[in-house]
């Protein structure tokens, strides 16, 4: 994703494990079936040898995870502040080295207010993210239906590890209909920072980007987004009402239940250009008490 | 599910919210329709005027939800400790007061590490909860084929506001094929703790009962329904590595993609009874290079 000049990089692992471990499994017939399941791994981050949090993540890219986590959370504002990263599964832990060797500013005062969230995989909200939230600009941009479309049939080649094993959520970084970045975990959350964390290494900005979730479209997941600067989210599942609210305070499109043909705007259908409505329109069912009648 | 004795109760606000909203979102053809979304509020626990946590919850059942975290937690061992819970929606807080005035018993110790978990809903799991899974001792039970048939045949009909809203986990406490209690959340693991909250109120053991989610058994699902006593939990979706190890190492029988007559006995295949084999196997189907030879 990287654009022309090269961005600054922290010293780093490449710690990346193996996303599916091969078990056995009895089905209904009491036949003995191979599978393949999700990992789910616990990752200590520490930050100048201060503890910060302990994910459980698949573990696949736990490097640009931990860096976006401490990007989304608003940790640090700056990549150049972080030195290195270095992921020791042994130890189930991964230190994270400032520059100036002062570990998080003002730390005490963010751990103050934690939230838990209905994440899944990762839903720690520190009350300083909301606050912050409002200094986000986000562009004006207008999304055409071609392009929703496009991009998910692009989308349906690459949920490789759901298919295999399931239990996990994918999210992608997405322009037009191209998909830049798509990175599954045990939690949407989880690949939602890790996203965050490969945007921070490359220089990518996310105003001219898509996000896109198979998750839910929940309050931290919308404020993710935001923190990302992308403006527009898109979901194969539902939406909740805070997540609409925050969505519509930041002025993000909000598009849910897409899936094949179909989608639902939640919020900035004045940004959307319907220029690819599907031809064919089902006639509208006949009520059942109509039917009683007849 | 009072079984002859009155149990203890707190005092208790009964300050459940309604779990949808009406909103109005525009379709593929740029119809609107209106739609129902599930709802996503803050809840902060207070235990004797200090914070505990934010719960990112539906809001149905808030005070079962606060005390069935604190139980799963294992901040409380008993429910006798526990004066009041008063749930205050314009503050976005519920506040836990003690008998004996002292708040959580060497609170700093129970801070001192924190996990984030790939949970739905409400994902801390203090490090404290993990020591003491190994004090559970679990029944060990069988568990008949047509129970677990039974059970999926009475669930079809509990999954109201997922039904209407989508963007919600439900999780059951289930005896035999009967359903106590089935409750939904934007998160699974709000879900859970919901009912471990009831059963205490109820004074309900778990030794005897099946817990059953929608959602994925991770790690965390698994210890809470541990902590809850409950030897056998079943999801309609799948599992990660760290759910089994835990579910091996305490003795859970774990079935998953239970949907159907299908399902998959990931551990504890012993305790099943196959006593309802679906009649009709499918041939198996012969290999691509066999048909390329044929």
């Amino acid at each position: 994703m990287a654009k022309g000049k090269r961005p600054y990089r922290p010293k780093m692992t490449q710690a990346g494990l193996a996303p599916t471990h091969a078990v056995v499994a009895v089905d209904e017939h009491g036949d003995s079936r191979d599978m393949e399941i999700a990992g789910e791994f616990p990752l200590t981050i520490k930050v100048d040898d201060k503890e910060v949090v302990t994910l459980m993540t698949l573990g696949t890219y736990p490097e640009a995870l931990t860096l976006g986590y401490l990007r989304n959370q608003r940790f640090f504002e700056e990549l150049e502040e972080i030195e290195s990263v270095a992921v020791d599964w042994d130890r189930e832990q991964v230190s994270v080295t400032t520059i100036h060797g002062k570990g998080i500013v003002d730390w005490e005062g963010k751990m103050a207010k934690r939230t838990v969230t209905t994440g899944c995989g990762q839903g720690t909200v520190f009350s300083c993210t909301i606050d912050k939230l409002y200094d986000v600009r986000l562009p004006d941009i207008m999304l055409k239906q071609s392009t929703v479309y496009g991009l998910l049939r692009n989308l349906a080649r690459h949920n490789d590890i759901y298919k295999k094993a399931g239990a996990v959520h994918g999210c992608a970084l997405c322009q037009d209909s191209e998909i830049l970045t798509f990175v599954e975990d045990v939690g949407r959350h989880n690949a939602a920072d890790a996203i965050s964390g490969m945007m921070w290494l490359d220089g990518v900005g996310g105003g001219d980007k898509l996000f896109y979730t198979t998750g839910r479209l929940t309050s931290e997941i919308v404020m993710k987004a935001a923190h990302m600067g992308i403006p527009a989210i898109l979901s194969r599942s539902g939406i909740t009402h805070m997540g609409l609210e925050i969505a519509q305070d930041l002025g993000v499109i909000m598009i849910a239940r897409a899936k094949g043909n179909h989608f639902l705007v939640y919020n900035g259908v004045e940004q959307i250009e319907f220029d690819a409505k599907p031809k064919s329109k089902p006639p509208p069912r006949a009520s059942s008490k109509t039917v009683n009648v007849a």
